[in-house]
């Protein structure tokens, strides 16, 4: 039995109910796999009279009993915003507790001086989620690639945007109503001012410098400019000429100093960043010995958010490095193989009616077709050919005992090939 | 004056002098992020007459003497294979020396046994070059995604094939002629059997599933099919169908057990791991919290290895995880803006002439363009419409200045307005 770990809540809204949520339901995996247990002791709320399950959590308006109180270890600020977080992070960081937060603005602006605290009181300051949501981009740059001199980054970071970029390109909407959408899928907030003017991208690039280049920038002083100034036609425009425009954030070592701006670019549509639609962040990275990088998943979002707040919460707890690895094994075995469509080629001799017995067999083990094609090249009064079938969903241990009985076919002239045919994406979840 | 820890090789190929080369290159940007130093003192080789830099090496044929030497306390193996890699690794952590390695057979077929006896022992043994080359997979997955049950990993970690794919795809050429490319290029070896028939990518996978779900396959079982039954026509048929084909290890947890397997499949053209082209690697991994992420870079090759292997070694090395943050932050400052293609938008009223005034302005400012198109809508008398030009490189400051002066005419509708243009991935490296 694991040791029970206290945790502080600094706001319980969308994020905090997830992180709630997560760390009940992937209880039992995260013992496994770290060793570790956690319990929400209490959280700091607005209202403490608004609904909500209350998980055997204590509530308060006001930070001064979470920090009394010994058995919270770790404390997560959810609240967003300078105001009152810099003030409840700075106290909780010196009464000894660690910090998690998923708080870029806090982090661009007050980062090197919340560290800096941290270290005075012997305690840590993580901050996964404040960029790329769910993407562990943070300690991706910090530990993966610590052997690297970074070059660069360039990407999507503010899914609001990419969003109602993605809605303009591909439902030929406007600004104005692609906006409106992102607002209705709670994509954009209300008041969108901060993610469209490019604000909160500039934060995030001003973290991304901090980690990439150990230097600090201003985000306020970052060149940036918003996607308010796009129109319908500058999308349809740049898809023209074989663009699309999404808001990038980049930063690069040129010249002494670094190239730095965040704006609407056009990218060519076969960059690897112009196929991140929606919600989704991506990121690219140069590593001056690992050369380009891209890291990619939802950039926002409840879950998301919280496994990245989450993965920091652990990372303070596990003291021994070695424990990941140290678990025993748990053997569940190789399943039945998932049904799924196929390809298949099968090489044939020009004989009369051999395609008719392929299918007459594929009938008869209820393999359905979804394409079929032939083709025979003749050799004098010989010929050869292949027969080539797509075929809808089908068990792979069904399509094996259809192919071995084609297979001792005297019109076959070789062996059968079946290929798996992979879904897009997520398609199979749900 | 960071502590100088030393290190052991055993073996100096390619990727051994790439690590040589990348902590003489990286020296003080690592001494800056992780406040650690190295000297390779000893290194292990089949021939000590080949001609190679020493750098200050000693060399021997045999692991006695670097085993013996009390200041090697990290032994790096990049010998490949199991014999004499397993005696050699065991040996190096029961003498109190942490371990890292890339060998993917050595960890799929012996990772439990040498993880116990490196616990045992007290010592670390780490592996992020053993798959995905330069990507950071192994720490993302049991790291940055530990508050997630992952579900599925699927991709692309061979690059031998996907090279050989990629040709095959590009350059219509069938299975054999590409093969030779791929030979002549580097990317296969003289005897590609491990490659081109899956076994390398099972190795892979086996190690994958054992981070992803706790759980060790003997890689032999995994059911495999390779590249080398694949004809041209597989590739183009496939292409008309709107899919590409490509080297695929699938683990996905399914009805109580594992969906495992390595082959040949095809991928819908608009599917993340379709573009993913010549020996570059990718992998998508499936998390219950944080969904679906893509991480995407070179999965192989000489300082792409070295990258990952080092980032291990200097993993071991740092004690305390509050080192990277804290180093003393360097300013640089925002450099001169890049010059770049621009696309402009100019909002004009329609009077005569405005087009010639405002091209004969970016002329005058060695504004060259690339293409420019007009569009004007009647209204009555009067009319408005959009200039749209793509210019080729420009200072942006140059550009400022001209649209600055072109904002001034008494033609103009509205604010103009200029995007960047991103130029495509690597275009800007030598």
């Amino acid at each position: 039995m694991s040791e029970i770990i206290g945790i502080g809540l600094l706001g319980l809204g969308n994020v905090g109910s997830g992180l709630v949520e997560l760390i009940s339901t992937n209880r039992e995996h995260i013992q496994d796999r770290a060793d570790v247990n956690f319990k929400i002791l209490h959280a700091v709320v607005k209202d403490l009279n608004k609904v909500r399950q209350s998980n055997g959590i204590e509530l308060s308006t006001t930070p001064d009993k979470l920090l009394a109180e010994d058995d919270v270890k770790i404390v997560v600020e959810l609240l967003g915003g300078v105001d009152p977080a810099f003030e409840w992070v700075s106290k909780s960081l010196k009464s000894g507790k660690h910090v998690v937060t998923a708080n870029k603005s806090l982090i661009a602006e007050y980062g090197d001086e919340l560290l800096k605290i941290a270290a005075d009181n012997n305690v840590r300051l993580l901050y996964e989620a404040s960029v790329g949501g769910g993407i562990p981009l943070i300690r991706t740059i910090q530990d993966g690639l610590i052997a690297n001199e970074i070059e660069s980054v360039t990407g999507i970071v503010n899914g609001t945007t990419n969003y109602i970029l993605t809605k303009m390109e591909e439902e030929n909407l406007g600004y104005a109503e692609a906006l409106k959408l992102a607002q209705a899928a709670g994509f954009a907030e209300p008041d969108p001012t901060l993610d469209v003017n490019g604000a909160d991208v500039a934060q995030k690039l001003s973290i991304l410098c901090r980690l990439a280049f150990s230097t600090h920038y201003d985000s306020t002083k970052i060149p940036c400019q918003g996607v308010d100034i796009l129109t319908q036609d500058d999308i349809s425009v740049a898809e023209e000429f074989g663009y699309r425009i999404k808001m990038i954030a980049h930063a690069e070592i040129l010249n002494g100093g670094h190239d730095l701006w965040v704006e609407p670019a056009l990218i060519p549509s076969d960059h690897p960043l112009a196929n991140v639609r929606n919600e989704n962040n991506a990121l690219l990275v140069y590593g001056n010995a690992v050369g380009e990088l891209m890291f990619y998943g939802k950039g926002a979002g409840r879950l998301p958010t919280a496994s990245a707040v989450l993965s920091d919460v652990i990372e303070i707890a596990i003291a021994s490095p070695l424990h990941t690895d140290m678990v025993e094994r748990k053997r569940i075995g190789i399943s039945e193989l998932r049904s799924s469509n196929f390809y298949v080629r099968l090489p044939i001799l020009d004989k009369p009616g051999v395609i008719g017995k392929i299918t007459t067999v594929l009938g008869e083990h209820q393999i359905s077709i979804s394409h079929a094609s032939a083709a025979i090249r003749k050799n004098g009064d010989s010929g050869f050919g292949q027969v080539r079938i797509i075929t809808h969903a089908v068990d792979p241990a069904k399509l094996n005992l259809a192919l071995k009985e084609i297979k001792g076919f005297p019109e076959m002239s070789g062996e059968p090939v079946a290929l798996r045919i992979l879904e897009v994406n997520g398609d199979r979840r749900n």
